[in-house]
């Protein structure tokens, strides 16, 4: 499967390879899994996704299982069967427990529920709710 | 706006008045935002709405502010400007700094950009992200 | 507003006029609704679109305000404004009551939910609910 | 499949037996579908969204195969294969037939198309259509 | 698969067959691939959307190439599987090279990720964005 | 308006001015739009978004009119509304004319309806469409 099948290490130019071997030494494992190999049939398009989720996914004001668990969020929204596994495996491997999962699962369902609630009856923002109007950016 | 008006407090039954109450109570606060008043004409819907989000909102597992913030994911993910803006304030209530915002909306735009790149080439599942086939429910 | 601007019926050429004429012979009404002056521009998209509406909203096995209320349904699951009050619009002068309206909104905040819960859970479809696998079309 | 398994009636406890057995009485059915097994993991959840699903589903002022139309109509354009197969078959046993469903089929595609084209023309929302301004909920 | 089946050529009526053998002539191909056979339960449905897409997939002020990488780009963001796959070999079969695929791909999981930033930071549309207000449709 | 009020290019640091400065003279234009200016406030996101928007929107395979009217058909399935406005100021400035954009606005809306026939008639992949099952990547 995949359009352009899986691009396998031993197959790989040193660039492509450059790539796997960092996201292999980041994430501490051997192995690359499928996404990594489906699009790497564009180096440029592998490296510069890698360099995003690495950088974006690394602890910093949110901790990793707090991002895989926004990540399994959105998956679950989008319908995306593949993201969905592979960051509910990656956000399990950051610490997320049964019980942490199953709270997601009831905010991602609730929040699809009254996202359409809320358009569905065209409610209009509170003015409380808007952003400061000054755009100056001193909030 | 909103389809039927919004439902004042003064112009509610006492089902309403009830349901009104106890989202002042809950979350500590002294008035009622548009999205309650709006869906208030059904009152049905009104309690079990309130009913669902004061449970699966209530801290547990997770937080409140990371409950919320999941909230501002989907919301920001699906479109829903109302719900952008409301729970973007309730996640700044509850203790979402700017730095957090930052770092949950880089998430929410790499997980809707790898969404698309995993379906456009047609990523087949890893055997190891697949779920466990025993249907038992042992895991 | 609209890109193109709105096509006014006193500026419009004999091929748009047509259809003016008919979407206001068909609908019983006296005037034409911004959605189709936005579209104007291109006659060809004007016609077809006029064209597949027509047949598809016509009243055949399904009546016209359960047709109406579909079109609010996915309206407002896609979180189109626009859809959302024309929709509605044409779903009360159809004959939805404020009741009906209530149902449906509830329907559709329900049916994101569990769309997402079945996706998050990965769900297997049940043998059951399998289409039958012969494909002849002999069902 | 299913991240957690499947929860079989005969490996619950009786707070998820209790579930199953309200399922199974008001469908009138012997079996649960994947669907509940799947999240019965949380019997929080399984209560809150059985509890949900039950009484919005029921009829009232729109029946039960509209409502079920309706849940296939949300469940194909957001694209959950599990939703459209169980609630396709559960809208037949609620009567729906093939000239329905086809009918269905051609407002959800039409809907997804024009839902495009007002946003993509940016159409602005014609005065008649927007809701009254009162707030009072007097409508 | 498929709801009802899938009707083959042998098994349909005229009315049927008129529109595979268009297909087929237009396509300058002899087969019909299954979306067709799937939705021609309903040949009003069938006659239709082909007329359409006959219509709309013509060279044009756009190219067969172009139209068909546009229709890989919706579909692969709506996660519709079964569009991913037949739009790609169409889109290859009109001439787009592995270079066009992967360029595309870019693109729609970049717009993915910044509609979710525009969304999610609440950004205001700019007055140069603006359409035009005179709504003469003389712009 | 936007969350965090914008950036303006006066009241930024060194870091931000320079992704503005750049912004400015990859586009050849002495002004910034609101989106930068808005999550300016994260210049990590601000300099990651913009060297990959820079880098993705930039002549290859595609030339820029092709990757702008992209953006716009993306923008306009997912319903976001600021970037609906900004890439089709940002496709016409790259050479769409008129016509050009009413076949994409075409395409957009036929794909958006056909991808809910796909899924809701349940249809399954062809063989022919699938991709080529060798894992290793040379197709």
């Amino acid at each position: 499967m995949a359009t352009f099948g899986l691009l396998e290490y031993q197959d790989a130019g040193p660039e492509v390879r450059a790539v796997y071997d960092d996201i292999m030494a980041t994430r501490q494992t051997d192995w690359i899994n499928n996404f990594w190999k489906a699009i790497a049939h564009d180096p440029a398009t592998l490296r510069r996704t890698w360099e995003s989720v690495k950088q974006i996914m690394a602890p910093g004001a949110l901790d990793a299982v707090t991002k895989e668990m926004i990540y399994v969020a959105i998956s679950a929204s989008n319908q995306c069967g593949y993201c969905i596994a592979s960051h509910t495996a990656g956000a399990r491997k950051a610490g997320m427990t049964g019980e942490m999962f199953a709270e997601l699962m009831a905010v991602v369902g609730m929040a699809n529920e009254t996202n359409r609630l809320a358009s569905g009856y065209q409610v209009e923002i509170d003015e409380r709710f808007l952003p400061p109007t000054n755009s100056s950016g001193r909030t």
